[in-house]
């Protein structure tokens, strides 16, 4: 369908226009390709495309493509499989891949192993460059992974790794050993993916070693596989925020219960908080029987607290995921956010005593004769509300990851709900010792 | 103070171990280094730390360590300068390096202009591998820039860009042209920073050339640097989200007169606009005191209402910032949402009618002889609300886009905030209509 050009479309622009077709249609536009083409076609499709060609195409040709992608992209397709599925399609893998991708699959999901390349050479530090370059010739493929190249002793433990420039920006005779640094970053293998992102960025590589335990070496890992977990683990931190339980397909790609489904969860969990709220009002029935004044401000006191707490998890979090903030850094947080939580709720607590007294003044509307009363209330609620909001969304992260749960479940929705039903008991309690003798 | 072996430190840990130092040490250790690894340290550096490191050492020692960064480096560090020291340091560099980075700094905040390494080699088609190679060795630096070289016509026009792993991978005496794929990816200087992230994620870049409109190179852009956008513009996102200005540097590094300045304008613009609420309340006070019972769920609702609207608005922010949403979706998305938020409101709904009902029948509280009116009252109400908050929530930021406003600033809290307003006046009407002749 793209006429004779067909083969000058870069391999990503095809897999995208793959993408937007109806599937019978992609099926036979990808069938049509050579071989060749395919695989690395294959490799720019979203997972859940994957497995439905693979599943279209015949064993001979799903064998040769699952053979043939590179590793990590063929434990990333076989990590979404059913274990039916999974066992069917291991069978088509020749014996050194089926090894490989039991092994990289028997990995939690949140370690590196699953986007380990295993297409790498290794080079003797005794070699000179020209020799290098002609092993290099005769055995490494033209991949991203052949961007950095590495050296390791007889035994295979890894002494360097070598930017493959550097075969180009000096001499041919020099030996190996003349141009290696010494020093050398590398990843291991149970290394979580939020190490290897945060080690990435820090010594700006672009495909990184991974050893084990004996320092042996095991593959690399490219840096376009890092950049996509990045943005991965960025959506997910973000739908928590946002109170929804993370998707793991985009947006227009999940389908409409799993997205319901998916947002439920949340919703009901803190609609059943949230519950406290109408407990909480009861309890004070009787006080706004006698001044229905106090429920006006409710929604507005609230809200600001929830709102601050929001602002306090949000940079909280974020913070730590970057690692620029620590757990041991808790106790510069809380006075900081002590003192943000103050300031803050001064100026609001300001606004709204001045808008309480304005609209009596302007006679734009009649709060009583106890207005002023009624309006210290407001100011040393949002005082106390503010303050609490801010502290508790601070430091409920900071709490959570030191019970090693993911503070990124503390979301913005999650600390409000706690800051409405603390805050209701916060502004009645408040209004109970202002008011006594004169509303109450 | 790191002893005789500090040489063999990587520059990236040297780098962090100076920006945990009092400044004074910093300074000390930082200017004990040899030039060359005063310009590699000075680059991991974190922008502020430059800036004040720049201002103690001499002229003589400023001025090698900036005409000595690369081009990139370089322009970060001047954009972030006042504008008096932008001319004091810039009097520093040598006239091809206070051209460029003139020229650079002339470009909007959001291209990737700022960015661009200018530090590149060009290529004859008509070379041999062998005389490249020598080529490169004798004109081009060994960075990150190197892992890609481009060839051009003589008049400067782009042709093409190869790995340098292909000048090891292909005998030396093959042609440059007979390396060539024909097909190169590239930027345009005025290119957006999102633009250039989706670029290189699609196509797996590690370093992609900048042209201007005459198809000119003007320079290249390395992925590291990507990575760090990318990170900025998620933080970016994530802030806004929460609801605060975005800070431009890390939380730990921003002063607090800063930081409660960036919290306090989004904080006190919703508070503004949750006054709102005190006003409609105000409005429906004669119906709060027929039936107090009306008050006590009104937390519940309204933050029912806001939390699904923030829901709403994180998925469709975030899936407009990875493309996977376009603004010609919003039909799609807006019939989808509607569903969503009827089933998502049914389920809240149906929960509340049961509470209220359940409470009633095991006298935990007495909501009066019409308690079925009151959870009918409830239920409708939420159904309602959890639509509009669905709704508003996913249709604002795709109206914020389609008016060149970034969708990220329609943040949770901002959506909440509407929602809870809107929220009220749907909750009292319906109670209105559903309570009248009985209650109200």
């Amino acid at each position: 369908m793209f006429g004779k050009d067909r083969y000058k479309i870069h391999p990503a622009e095809f897999a995208s226009a793959i993408d937007s077709m109806s599937f019978d249609h992609a099926l036979l536009s990808f069938m049509e390709l050579p071989y060749d083409t395919q695989v690395s076609v294959f490799s720019y499709l979203n997972v859940l495309l994957q497995h439905k060609l693979v599943r279209s195409l015949s064993p001979q040709r799903a064998g040769y493509l699952l053979n043939h992608l590179s590793s990590d992209d063929r434990t990333v397709f076989f990590s979404g499989l059913s274990v039916s599925e999974r066992s069917k399609y291991i069978s088509y893998l020749d014996e050194k891949n089926k090894k490989s991708t039991q092994d990289f699959l028997g990995y939690p999901k949140n370690s590196i192993a699953w986007h380990i390349d295993t297409n790498f050479t290794v080079l003797s530090k005794d070699m000179t460059i020209a020799e290098a370059s002609a092993h290099l010739r005769a055995f490494q493929k033209d991949t991203e992974a052949a961007n950095v190249i590495y050296v390791a002793d007889e035994a295979g433990k890894l002494l360097d790794d070598i930017q493959v420039r550097r075969l180009v920006l000096n001499v041919p005779t020099m030996k190996i050993s003349e141009i290696m640094d010494g020093s050398f970053v590398s990843l291991n293998v149970t290394d979580t993916k939020e190490t290897a992102i945060h080690k990435f960025k820090a010594y700006d590589r672009v495909v990184m070693p991974v050893i084990n335990d004996d320092n042996l070496l095991l593959g690399v890992i490219t840096i376009d596989d890092i950049m996509d977990i990045a943005e991965q683990k960025d959506t997910s931190d973000i739908q928590k925020f946002g109170g929804v339980e993370d998707l793991d397909y985009p947006y227009v790609k999940t389908g409409f219960f799993t997205l319901t489904r998916k947002r439920a969860t949340w919703l009901v969990i803190l609609f059943l908080g949230e519950m406290l709220t109408a407990t909480a009002m009861g309890h004070f029935e009787a006080e706004i029987s006698k001044a229905v004044v106090l429920a006006l401000f409710v929604p507005l006191i609230i809200s600001s607290g929830g709102n601050s707490g929001s602002q306090a998890a949000t940079l909280i979090i974020r913070a730590l995921a970057l690692k620029e903030l620590t757990l041991k850094d808790w106790w510069f947080v809380m006075r900081r956010e002590i003192f943000s939580g103050f300031t803050l709720g001064m100026i609001l607590g300001s606004i709204g005593f001045l808008r309480i007294s304005l609209w009596q003044y302007l006679h734009w509307f009649n709060y009583g004769e106890h207005w002023a009363l009624i309006a210290t209330t407001v100011f040393c609620s949002l005082v106390g509300i503010v303050m609490w909001g801010t502290l508790s969304g601070s430091m409920i992260p900071i709490v959570l990851k030191k019970c090693k749960i993911d503070p990124a479940t503390s979301s913005a929705p999650f600390v409000a709900t706690l800051v409405d039903v603390t805050g209701l008991v916060i502004y009645f309690s408040i209004a109970a010792v202002i008011l006594k003798g004169t509303l109450l």
